[in-house]
C-alpha cells in the first residue's frame, strides 16, 4: 500500500516552510532538530529525504483548501504542527528508552538525555515562533491569537494523554474507555487541531471549522488504533518499529485493553505475571501474543478503527464541499486504517 | 541578610495570579506543578508557603511600575515568567540528577523522569496560556504578540545556554568569555526579559524599555555569579543546595572558569584528573576547593559580580525616574550580589 497522492500534493511546500522556520537558528540545539527531522546526519552532512509522512501538516493544508481557503495561508501553521508532533517524538523516545526511530538512532541515543530534553522543548517553542509567520499572509492578529491558543491547548491535551499513557504502564484495570481517554489526548488532540486550524485559516464559518475538527478527532482515533495493530503485528521492515516493542513497554494499546476487558481469570493472571516481571522478554511477548490471538484481538481492534473511519465518512458527507476535496480526505482516512507502515 | 522589602510589595498578587493560571486545570500533571511550586505536598495536601523568592516576577512588576505603568497590568506576564523559570528548574533537576531542591524531593524523584519531563514542558505551555490574560487589562493584541515573542525567544536563549552548560561539563578549555556566553543564555536572558516585558507593558518609550532590559541583563550576570559562589561556599542550610554539588556536577561556574584561566600546568592536570574520574567524591571536591582558594577565586568572582552590579547602577542613573523606584531596584541589585541564600 502506497501513500495516497494527497501527501505528494503539498510535500515540497511543507518541507520548504519547515526549513524556513529553522533557517536563521544557529546553536547546535537546532542541528539536533535538523538531525531528528532527517535533513542531516549526525555529522551534519545533508540527507536527501525528510523523515516521516507529514500526516498532520498535510491534513492542515487539506482542511484549509476544503474550507475554501488558499492552502498557502496555512503553511506556517502546518509547519508548526509538524514541529509539535516531532518535539513529542523526541521526548517520547527518551521516556520509552527507544534507541531507534525510522531506522535511525534517536536524538538522546546520540547526544544523551539531558540534551535531548532541551532539543524537544526548544522545538516546541520554535513551533510557536513559526506561527508568527501567519502575519505575512494577512491573517488578522485576533485569528493568529486563536491559532496560538488552539495549538497550545492541543499540546497540553497531548501531554495529559502522555501522562495517562505512562501511568497505565503499571496498571491492569484499563478498559477500552480508559484507552480512548488516553488516545484522545495522546493522538487525537493534535490531529483534530491540524484540521481545526487549517479550516479556521480557510473560512470564518464556525460550523465548517467544528465539523473538520470532529473529522480530525475520529481520524486520530482510527490512526492510533491502526498504529497499535502495526506495533504488535506489523512488519518491522515497513514500520521501522522494533517488533513487540509496545508489549515490551507494557503499553495499554487497544488490543491489550480489549484483552484486559475480555480475559478470563487465568489469562488475566498470566498477563499480570508477564507485565510484572523485571523485563518483558521474548517469551513474555510470545505469551501475550498467544492470548491476543485466542481472543481475536487483532480483528476486533481493526473493526473499531473502521468504525471511527466510518464516522469520518459520515461527517465528510455533511460538508458542502466539491467532491474532489471530499475524495482526498476519504482516501486519506482509508489509507490510515489500512496502511502497513 | 533578609529579602529587601520590594519582594514583599508584590508577593500576594503574584501568588494569586500564579494560582489563577492553574485554577481550571485538572490532570495530575497540574498537581505535580502545584507540588513543585510549593502549594501542596506530595499527597495533595495544601502547604502554607510558596517556594522560591519570585525574583523574576518581582522584577517584571517593578519594571512596569518604574516605566510609569500600573504594575497590575503586568501580572499575567509576571506569572508567565515565573512559570518559565520553574519549568526550567523541573527539567534541570532531571538533567542534573538532583533529588532535592529547596529541602524537598524534586518532581522526578517522586514521580519518575518521564512524568517530570511532561510536567516541565506542560508548565512552559501554561506560561504561554497565562499571557492571554493580558487582554483583560486592555493590552492591545499587537503588544501581546510582542510579549509572546520576547518570552519565547528568551526561553530559546535559556535552552541554548543550558545546551552550553551541559556541553561544558566534559570540557576543560572554558575561560571567562565562554562562561559569560553560557550565562547570558542560561540566566540573563530570562531576567532581562522580565524587565523588558514589564517595561513594555508600562510604557511605549523604546529607550526606557531598552535600558531596563540592559539592566536586567547585568543583574542576571551578577545574580548567577553570586549563585555560583553560594553553590561552592554557601551555607547548605540557607541555600537548600547540597554542598559542593556544582563541583560534583563538573559545572564550569565562574570560579572554575577563572581557575581554568589562571591555573599552572600542574593545577590544570590535577583538575582534569578530578573531573575525569567516574564520580567526583568528597576528596575530589576538597582538592578543587584547595585550588580555588590558592588562586583567590572566591573574591575574584565576587569582584566580577560587583562590576555587573555597578553597571546596573550606572544604567539606573540614566533613567528619568522617581528616586524611590530607583532605590528599590538598586536595593534589589545589592541584595542579589550580597545574599547568602
Amino acid at each position: 500500500m502506497n501513500l495516497p497522492s494527497v501527501f505528494e500534493k503539498y510535500r515540497a511546500e511543507i518541507d520548504a516552510e519547515l526549513k524556513a522556520s529553522l533557517a536563521a537558528r544557529q546553536s547546535p540545539l537546532y542541528d539536533m532538530m535538523r538531525y531528528h527531522l532527517g535533513w542531516i546526519d549526525s555529522q551534519g552532512d545533508p540527507l536527501k529525504d525528510s523523515a516521516g509522512k507529514a500526516l498532520r501538516p498535510t491534513l492542515c493544508l487539506l482542511a484549509c483548501h476544503m474550507a475554501g481557503g488558499d492552502f498557502r495561508h496555512a503553511l506556517p501553521a502546518a509547519a508548526a504542527i509538524e514541529l509539535v508532533h516531532n518535539y513529542s517524538l523526541i521526548h517520547d523516545d527518551i521516556q520509552d528508552d527507544d534507541r531507534e526511530r525510522r531506522h535511525r538512532p534517536t536524538v538522546w541515543s546520540l547526544w544523551g538525555k539531558p540534551q535531548a530534553i532541551n532539543t524537544g522543548t526548544a522545538m516546541r517553542l520554535v513551533a510557536s515562533r513559526t506561527l508568527s509567520r501567519l502575519g505575512k499572509y494577512g491573517i488578522p492578529l485576533s485569528k493568529q491569537a486563536t491559532v496560538y491558543e488552539i495549538l497550545d491547548e492541543a499540546t497540553l491535551k497531548l501531554l495529559e494523554g502522555q501522562y495517562l499513557d505512562i501511568s497505565y504502564e503499571s496498571r491492569f484495570d484499563i478498559g477500552i474507555p480508559d484507552y480512548i481517554r488516553m488516545v484522545e489526548g495522546k493522538t487525537a488532540a493534535l490531529i483534530a487541531c491540524s484540521l481545526e486550524i487549517g479550516a479556521l485559516l480557510g473560512t470564518d464559518d464556525e460550523k465548517t471549522v467544528r465539523c473538520l475538527r470532529d473529522i480530525g478527532w475520529n481520524l486520530g482515533l482510527a490512526f492510533q488504533i491502526r498504529d497499535d495493530i502495526l506495533g504488535i503485528w506489523g512488519d518491522q521492515g515497513r514500520t521501522g518499529k522494533p517488533l513487540g516493542s509496545d508489549i515490551q513497554h507494557r503499553k495499554k494499546t487497544l488490543p491489550v485493553a480489549y484483552l484486559l476487558e475480555k480475559a478470563d481469570h487465568s489469562q488475566r493472571l498470566q498477563l499480570i505475571e508477564v507485565y510484572k516481571s523485571e523485563t518483558v522478554d521474548e517469551d513474555g511477548i510470545a505469551r501475550v501474543l498467544r492470548m491476543l490471538d485466542s481472543l481475536d484481538a487483532r480483528s476486533q481492534s481493526q473493526m473499531i478503527a473502521e468504525q471511527y473511519y466510518q464516522a469520518t465518512v459520515r461527517l465528510i458527507d455533511q460538508l458542502a464541499l466539491p467532491s474532489s476535496a471530499k475524495q482526498d480526505l476519504e482516501e486519506m482516512g482509508h489509507f490510515l486504517i489500512k496502511r502497513d507502515f
